[in-house]
C-alpha cells in the first residue's frame, strides 16, 4: 500500500525529517531498498550502509540521524517502528477463495465460502475452517479439527483430528500439531502405549515454525496461549501448558506436562525437563537444560561457549577430574589449618 | 468397549474396592473422567485431584485408596494398569478399508483388501502392503517397499523405497524412513557422495515419532529391532542398529554405524557418537553426548541444570581458567609440601 | 554399468592387483558384496571382514593388501577412491520424463520437457524447473520458484515462492527451503512480527537433508554456497550466508544473520549463534556452541563427554561450587604467601 512519509510517521509515532509528501509503497533492507522503499537503521550496524542507501526512507533514531541528509522518521526503538510500518505498507494480496479441485473435503466439514485451499490438500471429516483461512498444498487437517478465522497454514502442514487453532495462527511448512504424546508404560522390560486422547488447543495469534511438532494431551489437552511464537524444529510434548506471549527459538524442546508462565523467552536449543513448573517472565539461555521448577522470574543459564579445541581438551580433563581437585584442596586447608 | 470393573480389574490384575458391576467404557483424567470412565491416580499427583474426581472408577495403588469412598481398582502400578486397561477400554475403530479415489497406486504394487490408503497418498511401484494397514493422507511410499500387517502411518508420512517396516508399526506424521544417509568423502577440500543403497529395516511394534529420521544404510541396512520407540524429531544416521526394547525420547541423536543394544534409555537430546557399541541396558541423561563405547550397563550422563545466569557467568569463567586453578593448586602443593 | 578393473582402476588413479579382466557392475560392502561387486577396506575395519569377503575386487591401501589374494584396487585413500568407484559404477537410471496426471502444475509454470514429476506434486506458477529435475511425490514447489537443471527432489519436499536452487542440488524427504524467518520486535511485551520477504538463494551441488529448514531472507537472502552438505533436521535462520564446500552433521543450527565461511566443518547438534562473522576452515565440535565471531580458522569444542551418572553428579555439584573453590584456593594462596 502507497502512504506518505507523514502519514506513516503518524503511524509509527515517530517523526519526519526531510520530504513528508515521499511516498513509501514498499520495505526494503538499506542496500536493497530503492526510492519507493522504507527501510531502518539499528545499532550494531555499520554507519556506511545508512551513508550509502538509496532507500526513499529510512527509520532511525534520533541519535544516529544527525548528519543524514535523506528523508527519515525518526522513532525511540527503529526496529519496532519498522515492524509496524511494515505492517501497513506490506500488504499481502488475499489468496482468492475456493477449494482447488484436486483438494479433497471430507464428510460433514464446514469451509466457510471465503477459504482458500490449495492443491492436494485433504480436509477430515467433521472439520470447521473459519473465514478467510488460508491452507496451502498438500495439507493434511484431520476429522473435526477446527481452524479458527484468518488462519495461515502453508504447504504440508499436518493438523491432527480435533485439535483447534484460534484466529491468526501461522503454521509453517511441515508442521505437525496433534500427533500423539510419547507415553510409554514399562512393563517387565518393555513398553506398553498409553492411548493419547486429549488435543492440541492453540490460542489466537499463535505462530508455528517449520517442522515444529506438538503432541496431544494424553487424557487431557496439550494447550498453547495467545500470541505465542515458536520457531523451527521445536517440540512441545502432551500435556505441556505454554502462557501467553511467550516466544521460543529453534529446537526448544520442552517435555511432558511442564507448565510454562506468560512471557518467557527461551533460546534455540534450550530444553525443560517434565512436569515442571516455570513461572511468568523466565528467560532460558540458549541450550540450557532447565531440570528443577523456576519459581523467580529472570534469567537462567547453563550455557559453555566454545574455545580453541585443545585448551578445551585440557579443561574437559580437569573438570572429569574436579572432585580430585577439591579434595586436594580441603587437604590444603586442613594443613595450613584453614578453618 | 463397556466392561464391568470386576471383569476389568482381573484382566489388569487388581482387585475390586466399591461396586463390581459399575459399567466403564472410557478412559480419562481424574478431572475430566465422568461416570462412565476409569482413570488413574499415581504417585506425585495431589491428592485433591483423587478427591474431587467424578470419574466412575480409579487404578490406584492400595496405600493411595484408604479413605477414598469410590470405585476403584488396587494395583501394584497404577501406570502399567491403566495401560493394560485403555488398551481393554479404548478400542479405536478399525478404518473403513479401501483406497481413496485420489490416492496413486504404482504399478506391480500390492495392497491387502483390508488396506485403508487416504487421499492423495501415493504408493510405489511393487511395493506390499500388509493386511489392515492404514495410511493416512499424503504420504509418499516408495517403490518395492514392504509395510507389514496392521502398521499405522498416520498423514504426510514418507517411505524410501526398498525400506521394510514389520508388523503393528506406527510412524507419526511427518516421519522420514530410508533418506540418503549422509556419507562424504573428502577429496582435494570437496566432498564426494557415497551412493546409499542399503535399506531401512524395522521390526515389529516399533513406534516412530513425528518428524523422526531414519538414514538408509551405506552398503548394508540401518535396523532397527521389535518394541523400539522413537520419540519426534530423532535422527538414526546410516548403518546404526538399535536393539530391541529401547526407547529414545525426543531429539536423540545417533551417529553413523553405531550399535545400540537392548532395553536401552536415551534422555531428551542425548547424542550417541559414530561408530560406537553400546551394550545392552544403558541410559544415557538427557542432553548428554557419548563419545566412546559404553562396555557396562548403567547410567551415563554430562548434563550441567540451569541456574541463575549470573551465578552461572562467574562460574563458566572459573571453568575456563579451570587449568590455571589446577596449576594454583599444585604450586601451593609444592609450598606447603604436600606430597 | 560394468567395467573391467583395470579400466576402473585407471579412473580412480589405482593400481591392480589381480585379475585386471575382472567385470565390476556393482557396489557392496565386504559382508554382502558378491563376485560382480566392488567394496572396500579402510582402516578401522576388523582384517576378518577383508579375509572373508566374495566381493569381486576391494579397493584398499597397498599396506593392507600385503597377503590378500583376491583382486584388489590399490589406492592411497580407499574411501576417496571407492566414493569415486561407486559414481562411476553405481549408475541410476535416469527417471521416465513427464509429469504425473495426479500433480498440478500452476498457470505460467515453465517445465522443461525432460523433466519428471511425481504424484500430487503441486508447482506453483509461474515456477522454472530446469532440464531433467526430478520431483517426487507429494512436494509443494512456490510460485516463481527456480528449480536448476539436475535438481532431485525427494518426496514431500517444499520449496517456498521465488526460492532459487542451483544446478545439481538434492533435497531429502520433509525438507523446506524457504520458510518465513523468525523475526519479531518487542512491543509493551508482546511481539509484532516482521514480514520476511527475502529469499533463499541456493548454489550448484548442494545436499540438503531430510527435514531440514531453510528460512528465507528478512530483507535480503539467505545464501547457500556452492557444494554445501547439509544432513538431517538442520536448521539455517534467516539472512544467514554459508560458504561454499562447508558440511553441516545432523541437527546443526545456525542463528539469524550469521556468515559462516568456506570449507567450515560442524559437528552433530553444534550451534552458533546469530549476528557472528566465522571465517574459512574452521571446525566446530560435535554439540559445541559458538557465542563468539571467530577470526582464526581452526577448531572450536565446548563438549563433555558423558560419564558415570553417580560420577557425574558429583562433578557437576563440584562445578556449582567452582566460585567457592577458587575462593578457598586464593585464601591459601594469601595463607602461604604466594603473590
Amino acid at each position: 500500500m502507497a502512504i506518505t512519509l507523514a502519514d506513516l510517521a503518524a503511524r509509527v509515532e515517530g517523526r519526519v525529517q526531510g520530504d513528508p509528501d515521499r511516498e513509501i509503497c514498499r520495505i526494503g533492507s538499506l542496500s536493497a531498498a530503492d526510492g519507493g522503499a522504507i527501510a531502518f537503521f539499528d545499532r550494531g550496524r555499520p554507519r556506511s550502509e545508512l551513508e550509502h542507501t538509496r532507500a526513499g526512507a529510512v527509520i532511525l533514531a534520533a541519535a544516529d540521524a544527525a548528519g543524514y541528509p535523506g528523508n527519515c522518521i525518526l522513532v525511540e526503538d527503529p526496529y519496532v517502528a519498522f515492524a509496524k510500518a511494515a505492517s501497513i505498507v506490506h500488504t499481502v494480496a488475499p489468496a482468492t477463495a475456493g477449494i482447488h479441485a484436486s483438494a479433497v473435503v471430507g464428510s460433514g466439514a464446514f469451509v466457510a465460502e471465503s477459504v482458500s485451499i490449495g492443491p492436494n490438500s485433504v480436509i477430515g471429516g467433521g472439520a470447521t475452517i473459519g473465514e478467510r483461512v488460508r491452507i496451502g498444498s498438500n495439507c493434511s487437517i484431520g476429522a473435526n479439527a477446527v481452524i479458527g478465522d484468518d488462519c495461515h497454514l502453508h504447504d504440508n502442514v499436518v493438523i491432527y483430528p480435533r485439535c483447534i487453532l484460534g484466529r491468526r495462527c501461522t503454521a509453517l511448512a511441515g508442521a505437525v500439531i496433534g500427533s500423539d504424546g510419547f507415553g510409554y508404560a514399562e512393563d517387565r522390560r518393555t513398553w506398553l502405549k498409553i492411548p493419547q486422547i486429549g488435543r492440541v488447543v492453540v490460542g489466537d495469534d499463535v505462530d508455528i515454525g517449520a517442522n515444529t511438532t506438538i503432541d496431544r494431551g494424553t487424557l487431557d489437552d496439550t494447550v498453547i496461549g495467545d500470541r505465542v511464537k515458536l520457531d523451527n524444529h521445536i517440540h512441545i510434548a502432551h500435556n505441556v501448558q505454554v502462557g501467553a506471549d511467550t516466544i521460543m527459538a529453534a529446537y526448544v524442546g520442552v517435555a511432558g506436562s511442564t507448565r510454562i508462565g506468560e512471557r518467557c523467552r527461551f533460546g534455540g536449543r534450550s530444553s525443560i525437563a517434565g512436569h515442571l513448573t516455570l513461572v511468568d517472565d523466565v528467560h532460558v539461555a540458549t541450550v540450557s537444560l532447565v531440570t528443577h521448577s523456576l519459581h523467580q522470574p529472570g534469567m537462567y543459564s547453563a550455557a559453555l561457549p566454545a574455545i580453541d579445541n585443545r585448551r578445551w581438551r585440557r579443561i574437559a580433563g580437569r573438570i572429569h577430574r574436579l572432585n580430585d581437585l577439591a579434595v586436594r584442596v580441603r587437604r590444603l586447608e586442613r594443613r595450613v589449618k584453614v578453618p
